[in-house]
Order: structure tokens, then C-alpha cells, then sequence
């Protein structure tokens, strides 16, 4: 990653870097905490100091693209239609750096068998699906959405798509035609029983 | 995995097992090829002339996991309406044995950094949007999906969906209840522009 900080960066924050770096490069077992004291150019008792373990830096990992995902729905859209901003959202995630969309699918593998990630996850999806529900309530009441969607059950596979889209090798290139948002949106429109004019 | 066989299995499907138990409790990189061989019992001799290595030993996999998704969609459908047929497919997969899950996406994620993994993947996903795009045709004919659909797209998307919610370890619970159906069947009938009655 280029260095776009004169200031050094808070140490924290330079072994976060590394770390996705090394796991995405490698893959979450393949990089070891040597590797990423190496990639960091720390001790070994500094990087221990900040972070005890390797599932400790996936924690911190998860929380910051959870924080990241949640920049988007946090607060209530204004000037915008949900819709749209589904639409802009999901090209926005194709066109994202490719090494952190690897390291996100390496992270949801790892998650599937390591029941201390499982539960990191659990907790990332559920944080993201809250808000998003919290949005889905404000365009049912403006009529923009239906009324009898299970507004739980759709913000679940809204965060499965999205995953399914940012694992897709192609999808920075195919998310470029025209079609990609016109085809997303009709989905969305009918996930979200959007009425038609 | 149990054996429902009373005749032994032939090398290469007993290899091929024991190498899907390994890469989906270790991962890919963590799973030696000494592992494997523990793991069915075999000398390397016998590993390496069947497989000569690890990424051979996930081109099959890839081809066993195509083969299997093929099965849904190579041929026409009969007596059954397609998006009835895709959500009963997709509920289909949320019940897959979880560690087979747990594997695809452990060769997403591989596909994401490994080149000849990305490539493996590619054909594999070219080959069953091809298939669905067959159905998809059929289905525009008989009228019951949209005209002006983009068929190449709206498949890769279909695909990205259902390897999302493969991916999503709470799947298999929230696909139990009849909301879950109902909801992946609005986001279809958006995504193929199906007529309402």
C-alpha cells in the first residue's frame, strides 16, 4: 500500500496494513505472526503488545470493514432513494482494491471453521443487517419500498449478495457495463417489492 | 464422511475425499500433500501418480463441484416452472453438508491470489451460466420470464447470489423459515423481469 501520510503512522494502525497484506498474499494460515513483524518492520513484542494473537488481528480486521460497510448506512440517506443507493453502493464494492476483497473472502473461509471467527462475523452481520433494516423502515414509511417484506430476511441476502458480487473475480470488469446495474437494480427492486409506477 | 459403499472406492474418488476433508478443515495451504495421504491411507507414491499436486487436486474438485451444479441445469426443465425451480435449488444448497460449503469458499478465496485457481473458477462459472443462460432462453419463449433481460449477466449474478448465501454460515437456519423462500423468490422474479399476473 502507498504511503500517503507524511506523519508516521500510529503503530496500531501500520500492523493492521501488514497484516491484511501478509493474510491476503498468503492466506490466514500461511502467514505467520514472523511474517507480518517482518512486513511491518516491528519486534515481535511490539506487534504482541498490540495484538496477542492472530485471531486478534482478524478481529480488528473485521471491525474496520465493518465500520467501513457501515459508513454507507449509519445514518438516514438524504436526497437519494434507497434504491439508487443500494445500486451506487454495490458498483462502489466491485471497484474496491482487489487484495481486500481477496482477504475478505479468505476471512468469510476462514470463518466457517474456526468457530472464534464464526462468531466475529455473527456479530459484523448482524451490525450491518440492524442498520440496514433501520433504512428499509424509513422507505417503507416514505412508500418507497414495500410494506410486507421480512425486512430482516432481505437485509440478510442484500449482505449475501454483496458478498457474492465482492468474491467474483470478474466482477470489477463485468460491473462496468451498463447492464450490471440495470440487472442489480431489477433485483433489488423485487427484493425489496419496490412498487411500480 | 460415511461409507454407503461395501465395495471398496476406486483410488482416485477415496483420494479426492479424503483431499475435500483436509483442504476444508485446514484450508488449502495448511493441507500437505503428506496430510492427504494420512488422510486416505495412501503412499505419496499413489497420491502423486493420481494427483501431481494440490492444484490438481482442487481442479477436480472444482469439476466434481461443476458437475454437481450442472445436474440442475444441463437439461430442460419438465413440469416445473423455472423460478419455482431455482428457489427450491437454492434452498437445496443452504442444506449442503456445511464442511462441503465450507470448502467452496476456501477455493474462492484461493481463486482470489492463485492465478490457476482463478482460471479453474472461470471455467467453471462459465460453464453453468452457459447452462442457465440455455434456460433462461426457454423461459423467454414460454413468456414466463422478461423479454429484454441481459441473460449473460442476470446468470453471473444468480451465481454471485447463490455462492453468497452458500457462504453465509447462518444460512442453512434463516432458509427454514417460509420468509427466506418468499424473499429469494421476489429478488428471481426482479431479476428476470418476470411478469405479474
Amino acid at each position: 500500500m502507498d504511503n500517503m501520510f507524511t506523519e508516521p503512522l500510529p503503530t496500531r494502525i501500520r500492523i493492521l496494513r501488514a497484516a491484511r497484506q501478509c493474510f491476503a498474499k498468503n492466506g490466514f494460515h500461511s502467514a505467520s505472526m514472523k511474517t507480518i513483524c517482518g512486513a511491518c518492520g516491528m519486534s515481535p513484542g511490539t506487534l504482541y503488545h498490540h495484538f496477542p494473537s492472530k485471531d486478534a488481528l482478524i478481529e480488528a480486521i473485521i471491525l474496520e470493514d465493518q465500520e467501513r460497510a457501515l459508513t454507507h448506512f449509519r445514518d438516514p440517506l438524504e436526497g437519494v432513494g434507497l434504491v439508487d443507493y443500494l445500486v451506487d453502493s454495490m458498483i462502489e464494492v466491485t471497484q474496491e482494491d482487489y487484495a481486500q476483497r481477496a482477504l475478505v473472502v479468505e476471512i468469510m473461509a476462514e470463518g466457517m471453521r474456526n468457530p472464534l471467527v464464526a462468531e466475529m462475523l455473527k456479530n459484523k452481520y448482524q451490525t450491518i443487517t440492524g442498520s440496514l433494516v433501520t433504512r428499509f423502515t424509513e422507505a417503507q414509511k416514505s412508500g418507497e419500498i414495500g410494506a410486507d417484506i421480512d425486512k430482516g430476511i432481505a437485509a440478510r441476502m442484500l449482505l449475501a449478495i454483496t458478498y457474492g458480487i465482492l468474491s467474483d473475480s470478474e466482477a470489477a470488469e463485468n460491473a462496468r457495463h451498463a447492464a450490471f446495474a440495470d440487472t442489480f437494480r431489477n433485483m433489488v427492486n423485487g427484493l425489496l417489492s419496490v412498487p411500480k409506477i
